[in-house]
Protein backbone atom coordinates (compact mmCIF):
# COMPACT_ATOMS: atom_id res chain seq x y z
CA UNK A 1 0.00 0.00 0.00
CA UNK A 2 2.42 2.37 0.99
CA UNK A 3 4.57 1.64 -2.22
CA UNK A 4 1.89 2.15 -4.14
CA UNK A 5 1.09 5.83 -2.68
CA UNK A 6 4.52 6.51 -3.37
CA UNK A 7 4.28 5.59 -7.22
CA UNK A 8 1.02 7.23 -7.57
CA UNK A 9 2.07 10.85 -8.60
CA UNK A 10 5.01 8.77 -10.95
CA UNK A 11 2.44 7.57 -12.39
CA UNK A 12 0.09 9.55 -12.90
CA UNK A 13 2.80 11.97 -14.62
CA UNK A 14 3.90 9.00 -16.68
CA UNK A 15 0.44 8.57 -18.09
CA UNK A 16 -0.13 12.19 -18.54
CA UNK A 17 2.87 12.45 -20.71
CA UNK A 18 1.76 9.55 -22.66
CA UNK A 19 -1.32 10.71 -23.48
CA UNK A 20 0.17 13.82 -24.78
CA UNK A 21 2.56 11.32 -26.82
CA UNK A 22 -0.39 9.16 -28.22
CA UNK A 23 -1.99 12.77 -29.22
CA UNK A 24 0.94 14.56 -30.69
CA UNK A 25 1.77 11.25 -32.84
CA UNK A 26 -1.72 10.91 -33.38
CA UNK A 27 -2.95 14.39 -34.73
CA UNK A 28 0.29 14.88 -36.69
CA UNK A 29 2.04 17.45 -34.65
CA UNK A 30 4.58 14.72 -34.10
CA UNK A 31 3.67 12.48 -37.14
CA UNK A 32 6.96 10.96 -38.75
CA UNK A 33 7.76 12.52 -42.23
CA UNK A 34 7.97 9.03 -43.13
CA UNK A 35 4.57 7.95 -42.59
CA UNK A 36 3.51 11.72 -44.52
CA UNK A 37 5.73 10.45 -47.69
CA UNK A 38 4.14 6.34 -47.36
CA UNK A 39 1.04 7.72 -47.73
CA UNK A 40 1.81 10.68 -50.66
CA UNK A 41 3.26 7.71 -52.49
CA UNK A 42 0.10 5.80 -52.52
CA UNK A 43 -2.20 8.11 -53.31
CA UNK A 44 0.19 9.21 -55.81
CA UNK A 45 0.01 5.52 -57.28
CA UNK A 46 -4.15 5.53 -56.58
CA UNK A 47 -3.79 8.49 -59.99
CA UNK A 48 -1.08 6.99 -61.70
CA UNK A 49 -3.62 3.83 -62.23
CA UNK A 50 -6.40 5.73 -62.72
CA UNK A 51 -4.57 7.59 -65.35
CA UNK A 52 -3.35 4.66 -67.24
CA UNK A 53 -6.49 3.08 -66.61
CA UNK A 54 -8.63 5.54 -68.48
CA UNK A 55 -5.90 5.62 -71.18
CA UNK A 56 -6.72 1.94 -71.74
CA UNK A 57 -10.76 2.79 -71.75
CA UNK A 58 -11.13 0.49 -68.72
CA UNK A 59 -13.56 2.22 -66.69
CA UNK A 60 -13.73 -0.42 -64.40
CA UNK A 61 -10.11 -0.01 -63.73
CA UNK A 62 -10.39 3.72 -63.57
CA UNK A 63 -13.13 3.27 -61.06
CA UNK A 64 -10.70 1.23 -58.82
CA UNK A 65 -9.26 4.39 -57.43
CA UNK A 66 -12.60 5.52 -55.59
CA UNK A 67 -14.47 4.41 -52.27
CA UNK A 68 -16.48 1.57 -53.28
CA UNK A 69 -19.57 2.98 -51.13
CA UNK A 70 -23.21 4.20 -51.56
CA UNK A 71 -21.68 7.59 -50.11
CA UNK A 72 -19.17 7.99 -52.28
CA UNK A 73 -20.07 11.60 -53.90
CA UNK A 74 -19.22 13.36 -57.50
CA UNK A 75 -19.44 16.92 -58.12
CA UNK A 76 -19.35 18.57 -61.30
CA UNK A 77 -21.43 20.98 -62.99
CA UNK A 78 -23.53 21.75 -60.92
CA UNK A 79 -24.72 18.05 -60.30
CA UNK A 80 -24.23 15.60 -58.12
CA UNK A 81 -23.59 12.09 -58.17
CA UNK A 82 -24.07 9.67 -54.85
CA UNK A 83 -22.21 6.42 -54.72
CA UNK A 84 -19.75 4.17 -56.59
CA UNK A 85 -22.66 2.97 -58.87
CA UNK A 86 -23.79 5.76 -60.06
CA UNK A 87 -20.59 7.43 -60.46
CA UNK A 88 -19.75 4.51 -63.02
CA UNK A 89 -22.77 5.31 -64.83
CA UNK A 90 -22.13 8.72 -65.16
CA UNK A 91 -19.14 7.97 -66.58
CA UNK A 92 -20.37 5.26 -69.12
CA UNK A 93 -23.12 7.38 -70.10
CA UNK A 94 -20.56 10.32 -70.82
CA UNK A 95 -17.66 8.95 -72.29
CA UNK A 96 -18.53 5.46 -73.53
CA UNK A 97 -21.99 6.46 -75.31
CA UNK A 98 -23.46 6.58 -78.92
CA UNK A 99 -20.63 8.98 -80.48
CA UNK A 100 -18.46 9.63 -77.10
CA UNK A 101 -15.02 8.82 -76.98
CA UNK A 102 -12.81 8.73 -73.83
CA UNK A 103 -10.13 10.47 -75.28
CA UNK A 104 -6.74 10.85 -73.85
CA UNK A 105 -6.42 11.63 -70.33
CA UNK A 106 -3.24 13.71 -68.44
CA UNK A 107 -3.05 15.12 -64.79
CA UNK A 108 -0.93 17.87 -64.05
CA UNK A 109 -0.04 20.41 -61.45
CA UNK A 110 -0.98 17.56 -58.89
CA UNK A 111 -0.94 18.63 -54.79
CA UNK A 112 -1.04 16.03 -52.40
CA UNK A 113 -1.84 17.19 -48.69
CA UNK A 114 -2.12 14.73 -45.95
CA UNK A 115 -4.16 16.54 -43.39
CA UNK A 116 -3.62 13.13 -40.79
CA UNK A 117 -3.53 9.55 -40.88
CA UNK A 118 -6.28 8.82 -43.24
CA UNK A 119 -7.20 11.93 -44.43
CA UNK A 120 -5.03 13.11 -47.70
CA UNK A 121 -6.26 16.37 -50.13
CA UNK A 122 -5.82 16.36 -53.88
CA UNK A 123 -5.81 18.92 -55.89
CA UNK A 124 -4.60 19.37 -59.91
CA UNK A 125 -5.67 19.95 -63.32
CA UNK A 126 -7.04 17.42 -66.15
CA UNK A 127 -6.81 17.70 -69.53
CA UNK A 128 -8.82 15.41 -72.13
CA UNK A 129 -7.89 14.97 -75.41
CA UNK A 130 -9.79 14.40 -78.13
CA UNK A 131 -9.25 12.46 -81.68
CA UNK A 132 -10.23 15.27 -83.65
CA UNK A 133 -7.16 16.89 -81.80
CA UNK A 134 -10.20 19.07 -79.02
CA UNK A 135 -8.84 19.72 -75.55
CA UNK A 136 -11.32 20.03 -72.59
CA UNK A 137 -9.73 20.71 -69.18
CA UNK A 138 -10.22 21.74 -65.82
CA UNK A 139 -9.34 21.71 -61.99
CA UNK A 140 -10.27 18.81 -59.44
CA UNK A 141 -9.98 18.48 -55.54
CA UNK A 142 -10.23 14.83 -54.30
CA UNK A 143 -10.96 13.84 -50.84
CA UNK A 144 -8.94 10.90 -50.12
CA UNK A 145 -9.71 9.04 -47.14
CA UNK A 146 -7.49 5.54 -45.94
CA UNK A 147 -10.34 2.86 -45.94
CA UNK A 148 -9.47 -0.90 -45.57
CA UNK A 149 -8.74 -0.88 -49.17
CA UNK A 150 -6.18 1.50 -49.17
CA UNK A 151 -6.09 4.78 -50.03
CA UNK A 152 -9.80 5.83 -52.14
CA UNK A 153 -11.68 9.25 -52.93
CA UNK A 154 -14.54 9.50 -51.31
CA UNK A 155 -15.50 12.79 -52.67
CA UNK A 156 -14.25 14.25 -56.43
CA UNK A 157 -15.04 17.89 -57.40
CA UNK A 158 -14.38 18.16 -60.92
CA UNK A 159 -15.09 21.50 -63.17
CA UNK A 160 -14.74 22.74 -66.20
CA UNK A 161 -12.78 25.86 -67.44
CA UNK A 162 -15.03 27.86 -68.77
CA UNK B 1 15.28 -0.34 -6.12
CA UNK B 2 13.25 -3.14 -5.52
CA UNK B 3 9.88 -1.49 -5.22
CA UNK B 4 11.00 0.36 -8.81
CA UNK B 5 11.89 -3.14 -10.40
CA UNK B 6 7.83 -4.02 -9.19
CA UNK B 7 6.59 -1.39 -10.46
CA UNK B 8 8.11 -1.56 -14.00
CA UNK B 9 5.84 -3.76 -15.62
CA UNK B 10 2.86 -2.00 -14.23
CA UNK B 11 4.09 1.13 -15.70
CA UNK B 12 4.86 -0.30 -19.02
CA UNK B 13 1.02 -1.16 -19.38
CA UNK B 14 -0.08 1.77 -18.34
CA UNK B 15 2.03 3.92 -20.51
CA UNK B 16 1.10 1.32 -23.50
CA UNK B 17 -2.55 2.39 -22.37
CA UNK B 18 -1.95 5.64 -22.22
CA UNK B 19 -0.62 5.76 -26.04
CA UNK B 20 -3.36 3.65 -26.89
CA UNK B 21 -6.32 5.85 -25.31
CA UNK B 22 -4.40 8.99 -26.63
CA UNK B 23 -4.27 7.59 -30.31
CA UNK B 24 -7.48 6.61 -30.61
CA UNK B 25 -8.78 10.33 -29.06
CA UNK B 26 -6.39 11.61 -31.47
CA UNK B 27 -7.32 10.22 -34.36
CA UNK B 28 -11.16 10.27 -33.58
CA UNK B 29 -11.46 6.29 -33.39
CA UNK B 30 -12.62 7.43 -29.92
CA UNK B 31 -13.88 11.27 -30.62
CA UNK B 32 -16.71 12.34 -28.20
CA UNK B 33 -19.12 12.82 -30.61
CA UNK B 34 -19.97 16.37 -28.22
CA UNK B 35 -16.33 17.32 -29.76
CA UNK B 36 -17.67 16.96 -33.37
CA UNK B 37 -20.92 18.82 -32.77
CA UNK B 38 -18.69 21.45 -31.24
CA UNK B 39 -16.80 21.67 -34.36
CA UNK B 40 -19.32 21.17 -36.70
CA UNK B 41 -21.31 24.11 -35.20
CA UNK B 42 -17.85 26.67 -35.65
CA UNK B 43 -18.36 25.92 -38.83
CA UNK B 44 -21.36 26.65 -39.73
CA UNK B 45 -21.11 29.75 -37.96
CA UNK B 46 -18.22 30.56 -40.19
CA UNK B 47 -20.49 29.77 -43.11
CA UNK B 48 -23.65 31.74 -41.96
CA UNK B 49 -21.21 34.82 -41.43
CA UNK B 50 -20.22 34.24 -44.62
CA UNK B 51 -23.80 34.22 -46.20
CA UNK B 52 -24.91 37.47 -44.34
CA UNK B 53 -21.51 39.63 -44.99
CA UNK B 54 -22.40 38.70 -48.46
CA UNK B 55 -25.62 39.97 -48.62
CA UNK B 56 -24.82 42.84 -46.75
CA UNK B 57 -21.97 43.77 -49.98
CA UNK B 58 -19.10 43.51 -47.30
CA UNK B 59 -16.00 41.27 -49.21
CA UNK B 60 -13.70 41.84 -45.93
CA UNK B 61 -15.92 40.70 -43.65
CA UNK B 62 -16.81 37.76 -46.19
CA UNK B 63 -12.94 36.85 -46.41
CA UNK B 64 -12.91 36.44 -42.75
CA UNK B 65 -14.00 33.02 -43.39
CA UNK B 66 -10.63 32.23 -45.35
CA UNK B 67 -7.53 31.17 -43.76
CA UNK B 68 -5.79 34.81 -43.44
CA UNK B 69 -2.42 32.97 -45.65
CA UNK B 70 -0.45 33.24 -48.47
CA UNK B 71 -1.26 29.48 -49.41
CA UNK B 72 -5.07 29.53 -49.37
CA UNK B 73 -6.25 28.34 -52.70
CA UNK B 74 -9.09 28.71 -54.46
CA UNK B 75 -10.25 26.96 -57.39
CA UNK B 76 -13.09 28.10 -59.70
CA UNK B 77 -13.70 27.82 -63.58
CA UNK B 78 -10.25 26.19 -64.33
CA UNK B 79 -8.47 29.15 -62.47
CA UNK B 80 -6.31 28.51 -59.64
CA UNK B 81 -5.70 31.40 -57.08
CA UNK B 82 -3.24 31.58 -54.55
CA UNK B 83 -3.49 33.58 -51.66
CA UNK B 84 -6.27 35.61 -48.88
CA UNK B 85 -5.23 38.84 -51.17
CA UNK B 86 -5.55 37.91 -54.20
CA UNK B 87 -8.73 36.12 -53.60
CA UNK B 88 -10.37 38.84 -52.01
CA UNK B 89 -9.09 40.90 -55.26
CA UNK B 90 -10.89 38.89 -57.44
CA UNK B 91 -13.91 38.94 -55.17
CA UNK B 92 -13.58 42.51 -56.19
CA UNK B 93 -13.36 42.02 -59.81
CA UNK B 94 -15.71 39.73 -60.23
CA UNK B 95 -18.36 41.22 -58.13
CA UNK B 96 -17.74 45.08 -57.52
CA UNK B 97 -16.19 45.82 -60.65
CA UNK B 98 -17.99 48.18 -62.96
CA UNK B 99 -21.32 46.78 -64.11
CA UNK B 100 -20.95 44.14 -61.59
CA UNK B 101 -23.40 43.50 -58.47
CA UNK B 102 -22.87 40.92 -55.69
CA UNK B 103 -26.62 39.58 -55.28
CA UNK B 104 -28.36 37.54 -52.86
CA UNK B 105 -26.28 34.68 -51.63
CA UNK B 106 -27.88 31.75 -50.05
CA UNK B 107 -25.83 28.56 -49.52
CA UNK B 108 -28.03 25.43 -49.22
CA UNK B 109 -27.86 21.53 -49.09
CA UNK B 110 -24.67 21.51 -46.42
CA UNK B 111 -23.14 18.59 -45.46
CA UNK B 112 -20.21 19.59 -42.70
CA UNK B 113 -18.09 16.25 -42.70
CA UNK B 114 -15.34 16.34 -39.31
CA UNK B 115 -12.59 14.38 -41.12
CA UNK B 116 -10.68 14.57 -37.46
CA UNK B 117 -9.72 17.25 -34.58
CA UNK B 118 -8.76 19.97 -37.14
CA UNK B 119 -9.36 19.15 -40.54
CA UNK B 120 -13.32 19.15 -41.84
CA UNK B 121 -14.54 19.09 -45.28
CA UNK B 122 -17.70 21.17 -46.68
CA UNK B 123 -19.83 20.23 -49.30
CA UNK B 124 -22.75 22.47 -50.51
CA UNK B 125 -24.43 24.88 -53.06
CA UNK B 126 -24.25 28.03 -53.98
CA UNK B 127 -27.10 29.91 -55.68
CA UNK B 128 -26.81 33.79 -56.57
CA UNK B 129 -29.73 36.04 -57.43
CA UNK B 130 -29.20 39.12 -59.66
CA UNK B 131 -31.70 41.91 -59.71
CA UNK B 132 -32.95 41.24 -63.30
CA UNK B 133 -34.15 38.11 -61.36
CA UNK B 134 -31.75 35.34 -63.08
CA UNK B 135 -30.01 33.40 -61.22
CA UNK B 136 -26.91 31.85 -61.29
CA UNK B 137 -25.54 28.29 -59.06
CA UNK B 138 -23.25 26.00 -58.31
CA UNK B 139 -21.58 23.44 -55.98
CA UNK B 140 -18.64 23.63 -53.46
CA UNK B 141 -16.59 21.53 -52.06
CA UNK B 142 -14.44 23.60 -48.74
CA UNK B 143 -11.41 22.13 -46.93
CA UNK B 144 -11.98 23.71 -43.70
CA UNK B 145 -8.73 24.12 -40.96
CA UNK B 146 -8.70 24.34 -37.40
CA UNK B 147 -5.80 27.33 -37.25
CA UNK B 148 -5.31 29.60 -34.35
CA UNK B 149 -8.16 32.24 -35.41
CA UNK B 150 -10.20 28.96 -35.64
CA UNK B 151 -11.83 26.96 -38.40
CA UNK B 152 -11.14 28.90 -41.74
CA UNK B 153 -11.04 27.82 -45.28
CA UNK B 154 -8.00 26.42 -46.30
CA UNK B 155 -9.05 25.28 -49.60
CA UNK B 156 -12.28 26.34 -51.61
CA UNK B 157 -13.40 24.59 -55.07
CA UNK B 158 -16.46 26.46 -55.91
CA UNK B 159 -18.29 25.42 -59.63
CA UNK B 160 -20.91 26.88 -61.66
CA UNK B 161 -24.05 24.74 -63.47
CA UNK B 162 -23.62 24.03 -67.28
Amino acid sequence: MQSGLQVRPVLRVLFAVAVLVGWLVATGVARPAEEDDKAKKAVQEVLDSQQAAWNKGDLEAFMAGYWKSDDLSFYSGGEKTKGWQATLDRYKKKYQGEGKEMGTLTFSELDISIANADNAIVRGRWQLKLKDGKTASGLYTLWFRKVPDGWRIVHDHTSKAD
